[in-house]
């Protein structure tokens, strides 16, 4: 799972059906540690409430589409979860 | 899922099985927020409708391929969504 | 899917069983448009009957799979199809 | 799989279903050998008891759900195994 | 697929359940062709009998888990072909 900022939401009227009702949010990858190369953001379906500025937890692939729904969705993000705390041992960790 | 603008299309007769009828579009991924580095075209199916210009949606990998047809085809990348706006929050965010 | 030109081929006679017949060969992902940056080459599967020196496009990951073979088979990249023709839109497409 | 090390922990008390008493880790990518641009951090849910400093073993995308757990999970890395030792040959392997 | 030079090995006594048994190699991303940015090293599981030094050919993803064992396995590596050539077209194969 990747560390995301939820930076922004996205609309689309015309869709492929199943998508429906689903909420899509723009993340932003964090930087974190000693890796301070900017990556895109991207869109990710969001079920659990997340709003501009949260950190959350992004799932990719096939397994953002794990979500027990009632049939398959043609998606490749999640936000799995909003971040309480996020603890980064000191650069002595090696 | 990322957000992409349609530069092209491309055709090709001769393709494996399951994949008659299929349409193919050229898309670029956008540079948004503090992103600006250039990322490389690459080809998704199309069943909704996009043209040229227009800034879409895009599923990559096997969830690309849960799209409720007959039978499983070997495609990676699928347009879901024709955008009608995207807000992305300020530098702000953080 | 990427557009990639044929470049070469491979052979290995010691292989993962279910891989026998299989022909392999090796592509170069096509810089298009404002994107120049080279892109590593890689081997993918075909069984249309692309070339040295075609202009393919390629699925990668799980729908290369897809093949309505006997059986799964482990490989990861597939020729879907030979291009006859690709239309990149000029830089005012945005 | 990616060798990485463990340099931190993330905690999310709102999550998706079916993700509650799962273990999440921060985990670094190692620079190992002649390559050494430094990769970004990413989550991984761990069952094995990798802690803070361990050097592991990750596997990331859909078989990072393949555990035997009652259902399928949102989850795309999976700590598989902490590292006894790693020998990597010197630059003659060629 | 990817060819890669195997560079070594690893070892993990502490592992998830279901892994006892494979071999893991440490294999090298190969620059060949125009391309010659070094890559990183990954894990591969080797069913085939691969050693130090061999050039091979590595599917990566879910699809290698496609090796008809007796249950799904976390792993997403597999060293598929031990390779005997590999021919690169020059530069005119545009």
């Amino acid at each position: 799972m990747l560390i995301c900022r939820v930076v922004g939401s996205i609309w689309a009227t015309r869709k492929e059906d199943h998508l429906k009702g689903f909420k899509f949010l723009v993340v932003q990858p964090e930087t974190l540690g000693s890796f301070d190369t900017q990556q895109p953001v991207f869109i990710a379906v969001d079920r659990i409430g997340a709003g501009i500025g949260d950190q959350v937890m992004v799932t990719r692939g096939t397994p953002a589409t794990f979500i027990h729904h009632e049939e398959t969705v043609p998606i490749d993000a999640l936000v799995i979860g909003i971040v309480d705390s996020v603890d980064i041992a000191s650069g002595d960790s090696q």
